[in-house]
């Protein structure tokens, strides 16, 4: 059998190639480790949780209304760690350049990678770089791994009966307006990416109240997140449609392409569950946040195995992980 | 100006590109970080010493005499924690795969990387999958990064005048048993890549004795890292020829492809000074693992600026960096 784009688009189809590439008998050092399949990995050193974690970026186009391929870098990363509950510290960028490519061009994928640092308080500290011949890569791949410090480490799977579901702002930005952008569609400055470090607006979420679960919903959206929450936590989560928050030009793009806003990319925002009793606070927390004046509680976790939306009209319809992306190189 | 493939050779012309790379402002987590350009960086946390690396790993083809690109990726890591004086405990992998690779020969890269973590007593601890469409990628690209930790970090600077140098077996052996097999020499078992896990060879001789500088030459070769490490520690070093270890096969093969062994890259070898004091307890340390049978004590740290080399037949001769790698995609 051959590897299919379907297998890298983190739905459905992805759980078949991960079997294969997950089949690693050393893959723990201790704590959380690859058998978790979470955002990132948790190694206990000498009493302090020490959260490991890694990304490669593959999105075109390179340079992209709201960001580029080099904050995206920075960011996914950071975020990663974030969702875990850690505060970033310290990443590597790996770049392989295909021969050709403008060293401006790098330049501003550095100033930019610099930029997403300072915003989330964390350094590049070592990297690595590869040129290949003409031909064998399109452009530019940036690998960036990170490490992040845990008091209290974060899984996505923790979601407990009664949590209320946070989502930290409007869904779909990153997919729809990539995807908007390639088709030719000028929406202006109303279409854009959200790549953000949310670690500062996470960091303020921990400190208001517990949280239960929480993932970034990155590849596959909000569609693929949520219901791999609800999947390994064990239960049913009741959403309510009204509450979901997405820009209407994100609405209305993703009418006229025919994609679900749910179910492509965010690179700025967070999913989690989190105790009825902090629920408030917690909220008041991230909408104190620039990046989460959009927050809204958006539904609860109930016993079962499905992720349910009331809709707006009054019915309901199950959420389902998208069996591939609609968007590739998305991120 | 573009990118070219020399820029990616490790060797002087990639300097140029390095400066591009690594205009990061937010360049240090507290430790050793970017601007050290050393093998790995070095994170204080709450008084362990973590230290960070990276590598992506392009090589061609992917199954070669004496491994493939899945022991590559994980030796070429662990090797830079080794050298950096760090034992290895957890690794990332992030693969960027085309489509229509076969899931079989994924399936043999994962047990391979895992035989090199069994070897190294590291583990893989979480990953990322990125398929791209077919035409855009040749095959599979594999990043790893990983941490460490390091009592006594070492880092590729500290020679000091008198230091005995060392390496710990035969130099050239993948690099040109790479590019043989690329030419289709046949030369039987004679040529095989070296690609090992080095941490329990380099942690037998931190424990022999003090080692002042250490570093793992591969992107071009012995050449490369001992003018590196000399410039660095601003000091000469005088190598004796004889005592330079390279194999009769290599050296043959190296003559008929107009490639000198001492450019091209290892990838289970190590290259360290040693007090004088120490340097018979540290060569014996490392001769004792199966990995170090052939080491030898090549030369000394002398006052200066150059890298020189007294010839078996009399003559003195500078060894220059490479201005690039005469194989590409070696790693």
């Amino acid at each position: 059998m051959n590897v299919n784009l379907m297998h890298g688009a983190g739905g459905e189809v992805m759980g078949e190639l991960l079997k294969t590439l997950t089949a690693f008998k050393n893959n723990n050092a201790g704590g959380l480790g690859l058998e978790s399949l979470d955002d990132g990995a948790v190694i206990p050193v000498n009493g302090t949780n020490i959260v490991l974690t890694t990304d490669s970026h593959v999105v075109r186009p390179i340079f992209f209304p709201g960001g580029d391929i080099g904050r995206i870098s920075v960011c996914g990363t950071i975020n990663d760690l974030a969702v875990m509950g850690a505060r970033p510290i310290a990443l590597t960028s790996a770049m392989i350049i295909e021969e050709g490519f403008e060293i401006s061009g790098l330049a501003r994928i550095v100033a930019s990678m610099d930029q997403a640092l300072e915003e989330a308080g964390a350094a590049i500290v070592t990297g690595d770089t590869k040129v290949v011949e003409r031909g064998s890569l399109d452009g530019i791949i940036i690998n960036t791994a990170g490490i992040g410090i845990a008091d209290r480490p974060v899984r996505d799977s923790g979601l407990r009966e009664g949590d209320q579901i946070i989502v930290s702002g409007t869904l779909g930005d990153h997919g729809i307006s990539i995807l908007a952008y390639r088709e030719g569609f000028d929406l202006g400055d109303q279409l854009r990416s959200d790549v953000a470090p949310v670690w500062g607006m996470v960091d303020l979420a921990l400190r208001a109240g517990e949280i239960h679960a929480m993932k970034d919903p990155t590849r596959g959206g909000f569609a693929a997140a949520i219901n791999e929450m609800a999947r390994k936590s064990g239960v049913s989560i009741l959403l309510d449609e009204e509450q979901v928050p997405i820009r209407q030009s994100v609405r209305s793009a993703g009418e006229l392409m025919g994609i679900d806003p749910l179910q492509v990319a965010n690179e700025g925002k967070v999913v989690m569950g989190v105790p009825a009793a902090d629920a408030e606070a917690v909220l008041a927390a991230i909408r104190s946040h620039p990046l989460g004046r959009d927050a809204s509680i958006i539904g609860e976790v109930v016993t079962g195995s499905d992720v349910i939306m009331r809709t707006s009209i009054g019915g309901e319809r199950f959420i389902e992980p998208p069996l591939g992306d609609p968007v590739p190189r998305v991120c």
